[in-house]
């Protein structure tokens, strides 16, 4: 099948999901569930395959860890889809309507984004996520994984299309591109006329791809060099367990800490506690001349650091004098993700809060919990650094749009 | 001045402007106003200038009519900024607040895009209306308005720029791109280091070179295939009243109707009445062969006209068997941006809201009222015809995104 016949098929299930109820939609998803834990076999042996030559053509160990699905991720992706089942759903909600002096009554109404196409890196259970939460909000999705993952996404599409056929719904609601090739991934980022918005979910390297090359509405989510500021009044020790937590919990999330920003006030009695804290984790600290003054086993950092998502045990600090030179570095470097000060000092917090300029900004807290469920939407499709249409971690109202509806009686201008 | 230099200004601006209270943009746009209404000598020499070169370069008499301006249409344009400052400003509005489990409290406020940027043609009236809703949710603006218009622009941007400098506010809220040149208007779409949100104003042709070029964001506005459906039960009086209405008060805009849907069973009765109320405005029909028996004058429609924005005295009539058939073919060949139904069946009613997909749905009215100001917004920066971010018309709300602002004492995950 061509590309775009993949998309005029998805355009005109899309006019179907759009006319669904709840109790429809959370049929579909229950039974896509079961598909996938009775498929499991089919499933596993699929990904063996993925994983076996993946290992050949030398993937890395980390890569290989998310490809790889096991019973207890297969359970997962099921459960997955059972709690996207359980939450709200967001079509229909009519968000104002106000009648004017004319008589009109104009409301505006929550309505599926229409086609959603998603383009993602070898990570399987992506495939299943993706369909729930675009399924959930009346979207059909065209799916179009990494090539490493096809045999696996093979698998899992066609169980969740085998759960929508015995619910009685249309199986296109979710369309695998088995193409992988760059070209039709360039083409998928070009079709117009099917596709209402595309979202890239992976590495820098493919979110930039997508945004230069894309002429559909893009939601860029993903990268973040994300700061925290310890301040001049900041409860030092609690500096340390947020630092702590947000570099080291887990390095290779988006809302991982990359960078600290400290005031020279309280370096002297803070960077020796840092070093030792860090150590633990045996965390690389890349610094300015300054804090390398005090902690000489600092390593130097070069002007690329301020910029850098290491996604790894490194961390970039610099020093500065006031909390509006932290502000300005902080916007001159971040990629508008998550960002947190540590202060005690009420003006300095809201100052931060007002100035800084991201989808999350934090007083006291660590920057990891910037997500979905953290947020308490249930479930994430991904998180936007842009400011349009959506910002911060998206949840089912954020594959929504809305629509205008209007009740006249032969108004005429 | 480069253009990076000039994205990088409006960045450090935009930074200035989230901070500013109601009241300082206000004083902003009412020296803002005084100053037009100062130069209005200064920018109506400018315009002759323009509307000279124009008229030899061999204009059209339709474009020399948006080019130029009147003593009249400087006031209307320094009444607009004062409008503007009447209006409720969006920003620091915190949209919801809520505690989570662990203590932590998340809030949704509403802030400035930071810097948008504004590719419109030869209607320097733009420049001053473009400014005032930027200006007034706190964004930066670059305004790359046609080389036509290039004199009068500079002499309203030069008003401005003073008025915010009396009103001692950052001048470089409003810039100019002065070279016109395709590349230098290439190099703005492609400006995502500085620009937030790229909005093009103006006819098909721009707005498609816009959405093929640009890696910024773009809403897309205005072009506009509108139909209205005349069903079996309709009140034929009425749906006369509204087609000519929609048809014929202004044919040059987006919210004018290019297409009728009639069905089949009213058509004997309605035809006749339709080609001589058209008649008035001398307004072609191009029609369907079934339309056509009846009425032999319409000329013969070919498959192009479907999905044809004539802003002309030019209308397409397809004949239908159903309300199905008549939201099918609306949905095909429509371009999202306003649809009408004129019927007695409140079913039908109900079904057409639901099912078509357009930013704005109408139930016996005028498609004519897609507009900001006939929706209650006081003003619009454009109609949006995509789903991402803003659909239908789009005022100082729209014109501003989100951040979460999260108020922790020490929450690590």
């Amino acid at each position: 099948m061509t590309l775009s016949e993949i998309g005029r098929q998805a355009k005109d299930v899309s006019r179907i999901l759009n006319n669904l109820g709840s109790r429809e939609k959370n049929m579909g998803l229950e039974e896509a569930a079961r598909a996938l834990l009775e498929g499991e076999d089919e499933i596993l042996n699929a990904n063996e395959e993925d994983c076996e030559k993946a290992a050949q053509a030398g993937m890395s160990q980390g890569l290989l860890d998310r490809l790889r699905l096991t019973p207890a991720r297969v359970n997962a992706m099921a459960d997955g889809l059972l709690q996207v089942a359980a939450l709200e759903d967001p079509v229909g909600e009519v968000l104002s309507m106000k009648q004017r002096p004319n008589g009109l009554l104009i409301g505006k109404k929550r309505v599926p984004l229409g086609v959603i196409a998603m383009i993602y890196e070898a990570r399987p259970n992506v495939t299943a996520d993706a369909f729930g939460l675009c399924f959930k909000s009346g979207n059909a999705v065209i799916l179009k994984g990494g090539s490493d993952a096809l045999c696996s996404n093979r698998a899992i599409v066609k169980c969740l299309r085998e759960g929508l056929e015995r619910a009685g719904l249309p199986v296109d609601a979710v369309q695998l591109v088995e193409d992988t090739s760059r070209e039709t991934a360039k083409e998928l980022m070009r079709l117009n006329e099917y596709v209402d918005v595309l979202i890239p979910r992976g590495g820098a390297g493919l979110i930039r791809t997508v945004v230069e090359n894309s002429t559909v509405p893009v939601i860029e989510t993903g990268t973040g060099n994300c700061h925290i500021y310890v301040d001049e009044t900041a409860d030092l020790n609690m500096a340390l367990d947020i630092i702590y937590n947000a570099k080291t919990q887990r390095i290779g999330v988006c809302n991982a800490c990359e960078s600290l920003v400290v005031h020279r006030s309280v370096e002297k009695e803070f960077l020796p506690m840092l070093k030792k804290r860090l150590a633990e984790k045996e965390v690389e600290i890349r610094a300015d001349e300054e804090a390398r003054a005090i902690e000489p086993d600092f390593k130097a950092a070069a002007e690329e650091d301020w910029g850098k998502e290491y996604l790894d045990y490194i961390l970039s600090l610099k020093t500065v004098d006031s909390i509006d030179e932290a502000i300005a570095h902080i916007n001159r470097y971040n990629t508008g993700h998550s960002e947190a000060i540590v202060t005690s000092n009420y003006f300095h917090a809201q100052q931060f809060l007002n100035e800084v300029d991201a989808a999350a900004v934090y007083v006291n807290a660590s920057t990891r919990f910037t997500d979905g469920e953290e947020f308490g939407f249930g479930a994430e499709i991904g998180i936007s650094t842009q400011k349009l249409h959506a910002r911060g971690p998206m949840g089912l109202k954020e594959l929504t749009t809305t629509k205008y509806i209007i009740y006249g009686d032969g108004q005429i201008r």
